[in-house]
C-alpha cells in the first residue's frame, strides 16, 4: 500500500504548477494554496499574539497543561501559521498539547536575525506568562525547524531555562547549502532545486554570513540543548541537514534521535491521512513531545 | 538521579583492573568477568547449534512466533553468547521474542570473513528451519552490531529475503578507525583507547583491507536493507561509527533511526537495572524489534 502512496505524493509534487518568475506575492499565494490544510475538528483555532507578533492558538479538546511552540516552514520567506494549521494542529491533537504557532517576521522584508529575534521573544513570552520550561516543547518544519534550533540556542545564550524538548521536521540548518545530499538527491527530491533553496538563503541573509550559528545551527555549539527529535525523508536535498544536525547534537552531548523514512519527500508529515509514513511520523513526534512535557510536569528539575 | 547513575557507570569502567600485556586467554577471561550478567528468571537458556556453530537459545516464557538472532560484541576477538546472556536475554524478554545468540568464530584464530560467514550461515539456517523472514529480526552490540549489518549485506548479496529489521548497539562499522570521535571523544570514553580498538582490527583483518564493505559496513552500499535502529552513547570513541552508519543508511534509502544518549559509554545497555538510560534503550530496542516482527506476522509481503 505505502509504495503507491509514496508514488502518489511524489507525483503530486512533481506535477505542481510552476509559475515562471513569480512575484513574491505570487510565490506566497502559491505556497499557501499548495500546503494549507485544515486542522482536525477537535482543535479550536483562535488568533492571538505572542511576544509582540501575531500567532494562532491551537487548543485540542483534550489538552493537558504543557505547551507547544510551533514554527512554520517556508524558507524564511513564505508561509504563516495559517498555511501550517493542518500540520501544527495534528501535532497539537496527537500530543494533546495546547499549541501556539508563531507568525514570525519574514524575509526579504525582514532579513536575519528578525525571525530568531521573534522566536526568542515568543519563547520568553511563554515563560513570562507562567508556562514552566519543563512543560514547554518546540517544533518546526523546514526553515521553521532551523528556527526552532536557533531559538533554543538563542534562549540558552540569553540564560533562559531550557524547554523539555524539540521536534524538527526536515530542518533547514545549513544556509551554506553544504550537504552532500544537495547533489546526490537532486533527482530524488520532487520539490526543490538547489537554486530555489539558494534564493531563500539570499533573501534571508541579505548579504550576511551564511555560516553563522543562528542562521545555520549545523555549525553551532549545541551543548546544553534539550532532547531533540529530527525527522526527514530520504528523498530530499536537505537530508544531510537533518543528518548533520543529529551528528552535531550527539557530538555535543545532546540526547538526540534521528529518524529517516525512505523515499518520502521534504516535510512529508504534511501528507497526513494520505501517506502512512506521515501519520507514523506525526504520532512519533507527538509521543516524543508529550512524554517530555509530561516528564517535566511530574518530576520538575529532574536531570 | 540519572546523573549519579551515569557517574557511577563511568567510574566503574575507569576503575576496571588493567592487566599489562595480557595474554589472549587473560583478555577473554577479563572480558567475561567484567561483562557477564545473568538473564532474567523468565528466560529459559539452553545450549543449541545454529548453522554449524554453537549457540544459546534464550526463550522467554511469553515468547510469540518471531525470532531474534543476536550477535555479541568483543572486537571480533573476545566474548561469547555466555558473556552476553544478560543483554540478549533482556532483549528477548522485553521483546517477547525467542532469541538465538550465535557463537561465531573469533579472531585471531579465525580472521575475517569467518565471523561474517558464520552470521550468514546462521541466518540461512533460521530460514531453512522455517522461520519466515518477515518475523525474523537481528540485533548485536559493538563488533556484533557491525557483524549484524555485515550479515544483512551478505544475505542481500546472496539473494536471501530480508528480515524485518535490525537493532545495533554502539556498532563498530569502520575498521579504518576513521571517525572524528576517535579523537574528539578520547577523554570522554571511559572504556577504549584508539590503540585498543586498532589491536582488535589487526587481529580480525590479518592484513586484509580494513575498508572492504563486509568488514566496515559504513563504506558499504546499504540499499535494500530492512529498517535499522542504531543506538549509541555520546561518551564513545565509536560514536561516529553509529552516526555515519545511520547517514549511509539514510542516503541509501533505508528506513533508519539513530538514537544517541548523552554522556553514557559504549554499549551502556549492559548496565540495565542500574542506569535508567540502559533500561530505556533496551525498551526502545525491544519495541522496535517486536513491532517489526509482529507487522511481518500480520501483513506478509507488505511493503
Amino acid at each position: 500500500m505505502t509504495r503507491k502512496q509514496r508514488e502518489a505524493v511524489d507525483a503530486l509534487h512533481r506535477n505542481a504548477p510552476v509559475h515562471p518568475n513569480p512575484t513574491l506575492a505570487e510565490q506566497r499565494a502559491g505556497f499557501a494554496g499548495a500546503l494549507s490544510r485544515p486542522g482536525p475538528d477537535n482543535v479550536a483555532v483562535r488568533e492571538t499574539e505572542l511576544g509582540g507578533r501575531p500567532a494562532l492558538d491551537l487548543t485540542p479538546a483534550t489538552a493537558g497543561r504543557g505547551r507547544l511552540l510551533y514554527l512554520h516552514g517556508g524558507g524564511y520567506v513564505l508561509g504563516s501559521p495559517g498555511t501550517h494549521t493542518g500540520i501544527a494542529a495534528q501535532l497539537a491533537s496527537r500530543a494533546r498539547l495546547r499549541t501556539t504557532s508563531l507568525d514570525y517576521r519574514l524575509a526579504p522584508e525582514h532579513p536575519f536575525p528578525a525571525a530568531v529575534d521573534d522566536g526568542l521573544a515568543a519563547y520568553r513570552a511563554l515563560l513570562d506568562e507562567g508556562v514552566r520550561p519543563e512543560e514547554l516543547v518546540l517544533a518546526g518544519d523546514s526553515a521553521g525547524g532551523g528556527l526552532a534550533v536557533a531559538t533554543l540556542i538563542a534562549a540558552r545564550d540569553a540564560g533562559l531555562p531550557r524547554p523539555a524538548g524539540a521536534v524538527v521536521f526536515s530542518p533547514w540548518v545549513d544556509l551554506t547549502l553544504g550537504g552532500q545530499s544537495m547533489s546526490t538527491k537532486k533527482d530524488a527530491d520532487p520539490i526543490f532545486t538547489p537554486e530555489a533553496i539558494q534564493a531563500f538563503a539570499t533573501h534571508y541573509l541579505a548579504g550576511q554570513d551564511p555560516a553563522q550559528p543562528l542562521a545555520s545551527p549545523v555549525f553551532a555549539d549545541l551543548r546544553g540543548l534539550p532532547p531533540l527529535l529530527v525527522q526527514a525523508g530520504s528523498n530530499e536535498l536537505l537530508l544531510d541537514d537533518a543528518v548533520r544536525l543529529a551528528a552535531r547534537a550527539a557530538a555535543d552531548d545532546v540526547d538526540v534521535t534521528l529518524r529517516v523514512w525512505a523515499q518520502v519527500p521534504h516535510v512529508f508529515q504534511n501528507h497526513f491521512g494520505h501517506l502512512d509514513e506521515a501519520d507514523e511520523a506525526l504520532d512519533e513526534a507527538a509521543r516524543f513531545l508529550s512524554v517530555r512535557a509530561e516528564a517535566g510536569r511530574e518530576a520538575p528539575g529532574a536531570d
